[in-house]
């Protein structure tokens, strides 16, 4: 982030309420066998650098395993943001923090009916959260109640919104939901 | 994935439901200012290589951008786990795809009020999804709607869990929640 967030940031001391967004563009492209390549920029809140990752499969999901699987770029972003929420409200709400660790259990149950694709759901998001911090609980847990409020990625998991999906046919994105 | 994961999904071709689980487990270490380095580990249904990742901000968050921010893995890990569903299920459900290619378009909003940490919340999350096929949009659709409802991510979002957090209170992991 930039000058421009902390300037929004500032702002809203004199009281008033505040907004700004933060955007993400991302685009995917399916290459080799089960392996894709995801480029993205953060848009706004600023222009922010371009940034490249791969995912990939194991032989058996019909991948080269060139790069981690999808869940464990889901797992650092879920895992980080939350982190780094911790450390960037720690300051402004007096809570000292030391070298802060999180460890996560995340687990999801795939069902397989038949010969239709498997189903999915979520069955235990924990994370066990070390903030190396002498301050009481109730103000470590003060911190950790503002950080997930703030975290973008549990603030969806606690208030998802539908995505919306469009199909290209013929040369138009068509809705998909 | 592996040898294992094939044979859950080949055994439930005689008709009956079967389940399997797929966990990750991560552990976060702030570093720095604002870097974390994660690492982590699909143990189920697989025991996976292990991945290491780093995220970290920019000058105005405090960072110093050695990597990219923890959303652009949460971004990343969200379009790479549909696009890896589309061509895991194309063929059983016997849908043609070309290049796969996902354009993303993923924004939250933030809110500060007075000198609060900020609160955050989702805003939209639109897919222009490309599958370089002749199908007809039906069959797409369908190919579509199961990837949806296979893709670990889609699923949590569509219907997610609460997130269970602990801290580290006296050398003992304290509810706080």
């Amino acid at each position: 982030m930039s000058e421009e967030l902390k300037k929004t940031e500032t702002m809203a001391d004199d009281g008033k309420v505040k907004t700004f967004n933060v955007v993400f563009n991302v685009e995917g492209k399916a290459v080799g066998k089960m392996r894709n390549e995801i480029k993205g920029q953060m848009v706004s809140p600023v222009v922010d650098e371009v940034f490249e990752m791969a995912t990939d499969e194991g032989a058996a999901h019909g991948g080269d395993m060139t790069a981690p699987p999808p869940l464990a770029y889901f797992c650092t972003g879920f895992v980080a943001c939350l982190m780094t929420q911790i450390r960037a409200f720690a300051k402004r709400l007096r809570v000292e923090v030391g070298e802060v660790t999180v460890k996560a259990h995340i687990e999801w149950e795939a069902r397989v009916e038949g010969r239709d694709p498997y189903t999915s759901r979520p069955v235990a998001f924990r994370l066990d959260i070390d903030l190396d911090s002498a301050a009481p609980f109730e103000d470590q847990k003060r911190l950790l109640d503002a950080a997930q409020k703030g975290c973008f990625v549990e603030a969806t998991l606690a208030d998802p919104i539908p995505v919306q999906h469009k199909l290209l046919i013929d040369g138009e994105y068509r809705d998909a939901d």
